[in-house]
């Protein structure tokens, strides 16, 4: 019997360290070669397979490979598309142990969020019924941090790190400025449903007088009087006031704060523009000038400033899914488990994809203070490391040299899918 | 003649690099203590003479000093505070000479763009007239850089590097999933009149195919068609596109096509929020997916991708500031000159405060290509050794080691004026 190829794709928004998940993949599979056949990337992620768009790394050099580790985004492209339930589309899945048969694919890594790790799950299962020997391992990735077991997803750490530096940055220019130009800044940060983004920002005080003096969490429904009340008094105390905004702050219907309401393929909300909307606000109100920014993918793919802990653990993953399948395991992922806190210590742990598949981890009520506009110490204890450490990527001529791969396709050996929706 | 003390304000918005010049001229003022005696900086900029409230920063640790060069914003605060015309209120710039006077004052130092430069050259003729003999330097400083004579302002050569390294880094993100998801990905940037700070975003591509594929100038009258147009080929042809937009587009009426009205005391209006506007017309006329991000605040006082050549000639010139000053120069600012490009090659050189008061240096036409969407050779030529190089700040837990001084105030001498401006 001859060994089996590996499929590995990209899943969901990207992020600064995905690359590195990637890396950690294909240079331990690499050092199993007599295991593992060649590595095949979807192109576009999951879309790549079932079109049987598959890009042989193996045409990549050691050297280009190695600068995933300090490239953001997708190198080989990722995508928003969910896969329906295996009863309302069995087609697709069909298509995809098709294609994985015909290339001789025996390992599926699937690096993603919690709806990718729902695929993964499916794809496992199906691979049973169709009698398809399949060894599907999950890898995780989200800046929203919100898988459930693992102690934190890899990309969440960087977005973690380039949210506290920018506030303490900002911070210090407005503090600058306060005394007679602007008084407030307002910084929106991602996270739709979880507040572990906004939260990062507090890292950047050590006390109650140094920005983010509030940070608004989706969490916590925006009640205005309150807000305009805090900011009026962070101004009078402090001279200014910096506020940090999850974009999925909601008002008292439960509705976005933000007007914007197009939807990605997931069917989430595409959100942004909340922090204009708390500038009229206290423009309205209280009348101080004011600036806003919002950083919107600024925050996710920052790998310039990303944090060494999160690239560490995103080269661990992808490095531990590729030891994982050839120790026979099947249907689990690698995770995060934390071991210490001071010093921080960490290992990797195990899950199984079904456990993960779907549900969202919510950040823990005692991580929010009671007048709910800032961390508590615990909060704090669990992000600090987080962040720690800087692996910056090598530079010429003043600018990262991120690398981008050949991304050659394989041939193809299929005729076209005819299900596919819109791809 | 016992020596003379010296003050020193910041003016204006606050850039990554003024407290490196404020380095410079505190390090080489101390380097000269038997010539110069205290280096008093004004609280707030020049509301600090007004008000004489004089930080005393002989009180500040070697230490401290030597941390201003890598720690972002006004550490002594700075302010939007034009002194009017000397026929209008004489009475501002009586009162500056009293403050200077009580304080043993002789050398004034200026931080600041065209307006500061402006009420330093007149601080020097009224200095004359009232016979209160006072060296008057300044010391170039904006974002912008659009003053005249020098080669390049400090400041800018930070946003610089932070703008094209945010769009390379923002635009592969967007690569990564335009395959499925968002197409089209905005970037507002700072640049009220000119297009300096967009222009630095084209030094992120090596060619048409790269992010920015679009950059939109104040210079360039926008016109909806042809830029729809464009994105719509870009997309067709690359399969996404990254367009940088500066906050200062005006449509054919002349009107920012943001909408803020907001002026601050300089009288210039208070912009921000284009991206908006861009995208709304990008999802009306083509309705791709779109993320936008203003950069704002963020953009200037990112001290952590700080360009190394941009952080050496900040603290250059306030370094030459105290040696003109020393030499026996007057009403002068010593400026950056360009001796060669390649290899990058500069040196101080000194103008009249005269000539670059109130003077903006606009792009020169030949930088902006002659469809207006991106730069030429000729101005990558000039923008490219700015953001050479990086300068990292010092990192503890994960966040960098920003100075914060003690800023203690010199005991007043004098009564309260009563004549200020709502100051």
């Amino acid at each position: 019997m001859d060994k089996k190829n590996a499929f590995y794709a990209q899943s969901g928004g990207v992020t600064a360290v995905i690359n590195a998940s990637a890396c950690g993949l294909i240079e331990t599979a690499r050092q199993h070669s007599n295991k593992i056949g060649k590595v095949f990337a979807g192109l576009n992620g999951i879309i790549g397979a079932l079109k049987e768009e598959l890009i042989d790394t193996s045409e990549e050099s050691a050297q280009a490979i190695a600068g995933l580790r300090h490239t953001p985004a997708g190198a080989f492209g990722s995508c928003r598309y969910k896969l329906k339930g295996i009863e309302e589309n069995r087609a697709e899945y069909e298509r995809l142990i098709e294609v994985f048969k015909a290339h001789n694919i025996g390992y599926f890594f699937y690096n993603g969020g919690g709806d990718s790790q729902d695929t993964a799950w499916k794809i496992s299962q199906l691979s049973k019924t169709l009698d398809y020997p399949l060894t599907c391992i999950g890898i995780p990735k989200t800046i929203d941090n919100d898988l459930p077991l693992t102690d934190n997803c890899p990309g969440f750490g960087s977005v973690a790190k380039y949210v506290a530096v920018s506030t303490m940055e900002a911070g210090r220019d407005v503090a600058s400025m306060a005394a007679s130009s602007t008084k407030v800044f307002i910084l929106e940060v991602m996270g739709r449903h979880a507040g572990w983004i906004a939260a990062a920002a507090g890292l950047a005080a050590n006390d109650d007088s140094e920005p983010p003096h509030i940070i608004l969490f989706p969490e916590i429904t925006f009640n205005p009087e309150k807000f305009i009340q805090k900011v009026q008094h962070t101004v009078k105390q402090y001279g200014y006031c910096v506020i940090v905004v999850s974009e999925g702050v909601r008002d008292e219907s439960n509705e976005f704060l933000s007007a914007a309401g197009l939807r990605d393929a997931f069917g989430h909300s595409q959100l942004g523009g909340v922090a204009p909307v708390i500038a009229g606000l206290i423009k309205e109100k209280l009348g101080f000038k004011y600036h806003w920014a919002v950083a919107d993918y600024l925050q996710r793919s920052a790998r310039h400033i990303a944090s060494k802990t999160d690239v560490e653990q995103a080269y661990a993953l992808g490095k531990a899914a590729v030891e994982f399948a050839l120790a026979g395991k099947n249907a689990v992922l690698p995770i995060i488990v934390r071991k210490n806190n001071q010093p921080y210590e960490w290992e990797i742990g195990e899950a199984q994809l079904s456990d993960v598949a779907n549900i969202e981890k919510a950040m823990p009520n005692d991580y929010i203070r009671d007048d709910g506009f800032g961390i508590t110490p615990t909060c704090r204890q669990y992000l600090a490391p987080l962040i720690h450490g800087e692996d910056y990527p090598p530079y010429k001529n003043g600018l990262p040299q991120y690398v981008t791969l050949q991304n050659k396709l394989v041939a193809k050996k299929l005729e076209a899918a005819s299900s596919l929706r819109g791809i």
